[in-house]
């Protein structure tokens, strides 16, 4: 009876630097069952996003963070297979943070039904979920772009990156991106459409924002931190607004990096720099999918998935994500649509 | 004839690190005559400030550098003492960047007939000038204090500090400021109603923002930069402002300082910061004005200054200021009223 077998990745140590795969452990438990007013979800989808690094960490943020022996927090998209809830009936596809585990139970107050009219079920992890909606009000409400402006986006080719520079080139914006391969950049540019590239790990960044932004900077959409975040700084326009997003850069370094202090650049330039969270706009997430959706269907928003197979490949491809190594938006496909 | 000789303050060399006052020179020249359409101004109060400190370097900012052998930039209020222009008669007492000289031709443009039914001209260099339109402005609209809301302010007892901390009193919040001496703080709580004070030359900075910000930070107007305002960053509420004024701190530093990143804190707390300069709001200044004379003449709103006699004082009292030896708004008193 291989159907009353669950597994799942619980969380076996705290990392200290980058995460290794002995950090995590596969699991087998018994399948769960809905108690009522609770469904069970098959998972299909399993997204793997940069800031899981974070509830790693025993720190309360804001978020807690995930109990050692506890299963590993992420989103889902998935099937109800049982349920006990007038919500929600059996067959339904739906989407919440149900962790990284084949089956999964819950009372349904996390979890929303899927508008498959609206794009494929794995983009409702990626460019239609939460990447998406980070890059879409993160660009939108925190960047503020106006036609013409110059925005710079880093990591541009991953799940939030590819969005970003995506809406950016739709409002009229000119738009460079950084990225850590030849191939990335590539595609940046030819199936992209963005204006430049960077290829931060072999090009001189500074010489090649001042090439590739003659105008200078208006806004900086900010997933990495570190050095290149101190390039643009050095390079921002009057008015330039830096929307703060991700610090990918930062999250496994044992010791903080030191750096010069640059807030200096934020008053000579009377610029704003602003971090958010995409959950501060969650009442606008159906405007931003339908809207999003609309882009898709007309080809002027394309996206890049990078999909592992198997629950069992997940520590793995998180601890690659972490230096680079996905190109495009990490899925796992956990089970067949 | 003594009134026919003019003495000016130049630029002699380029600071490396801190002034010294060898790095300026007191020069007599003679008497500037006005041409058609000018005017030329006694200077009585001449206003020193923080971001005179840029002006030294070569370098091009959102102002131009002091050339070497230029007259020092500074805020003038003075009395017109000929007039060959329309707008001016003689005696008007007006107000201009005219620079440190005890007498300065000008074509009119960059003054301003002072309305001295508003409060005493001194105020007119502080609360009423350019120190009290960047404490506004730089509270009320970048850091958009909210009845209830903790504010901190860094050099609290300073020309801009003093002010941000009444206004912010006057808008309902909890108020702690931060100043270089016990007599320096007593006066904050004492004298102008702050809510709580440290000293950070002999208090532990990090803690004594826990004990005196017991439901966090969630408005930060940083003067200084540096250490403080890491401590501050470390402590900030959700959705927190940050409206970076100035960097007293970091001004006069040979090498950059080095320090841990942390944006990371802008994201967790959704925080915004956001650099200023006052010319920004020139649009606002009258009705800024009014308001600051009303909160003055109900005693809402009081000032200290510290004044220094005679224009050749002038050199020693900014490089004092660089270290914080001044205690409130530090005005040199060029001649009488």
């Amino acid at each position: 009876m291989p159907e009353q077998i669950n597994r799942q990745i619980v969380l076996a140590s705290r990392p200290v630097g980058y995460p290794k795969e002995s950090d995590f452990k596969l699991i087998e438990t018994e399948l769960p069952r809905a108690d009522e007013g609770e469904v069970v979800v098959r998972a299909i989808w399993l997204s793997l996003d940069p800031y899981m690094r974070g509830r790693l960490n025993d720190v309360q943020s804001y978020a807690p963070a995930v109990e050692i022996g506890g299963v590993m927090v992420g989103g889902v998209a998935g099937e109800v297979v049982e349920s006990r809830s007038p919500a929600y009936k059996v067959g339904d596809i739906v989407q919440g943070p149900l962790g990284w585990q084949e089956y999964a139970v819950s009372d349904g107050r996390n979890l929303a039904i899927v508008d498959r009219s609206l794009g494929p079920l794995s983009t409702f992890m990626g460019v239609l979920g939460m990447p998406g909606m980070t890059a879409y009000f993160g660009l939108l409400d925190v960047g503020s772009p106006e036609p013409g402006d110059t925005v710079v986006v880093s990591a541009a080719s991953g799940a939030v990156g590819q969005v970003v520079g995506q809406i950016a080139r739709i409002m009229g914006c000119r738009v460079v991106g950084l990225a850590g391969s030849a191939q990335k950049t590539d595609f940046l540019i030819n199936d992209l459409g963005f204006d430049a590239a960077i290829n931060y790990r072999t090009d001189n960044v500074e010489s090649a924002l001042d090439a590739n932004c003659p105008d200078g900077i208006d806004v900086y959409f900010d997933n990495v931190g570190g050095y290149i975040t101190d390039a643009v700084l050095e390079r921002i326009n009057t008015f330039a607004r830096i929307s703060v997003c991700g610090q990918i850069s930062q999250y496994n370094l044992e010791e903080p990096e030191l750096a010069p202090r640059n807030l200096r650049f934020l008053i000579v330039n009377q610029a704003r720099m602003e971090g958010f969270l995409v959950t501060k706009f969650a009442a606008r997430f159906d405007e931003a999918r339908k809207r999003m959706s609309k882009w898709m269907a007309t080809g002027q928003l394309r996206y890049r998935e990078d999909v592992v197979d198997g629950l069992e490949k997940a520590p793995g491809a998180l601890i690659g994500m972490m230096t680079g190594e996905n190109f495009g938006k990490l899925l796992v496909k956990v089970s067949e649509e």
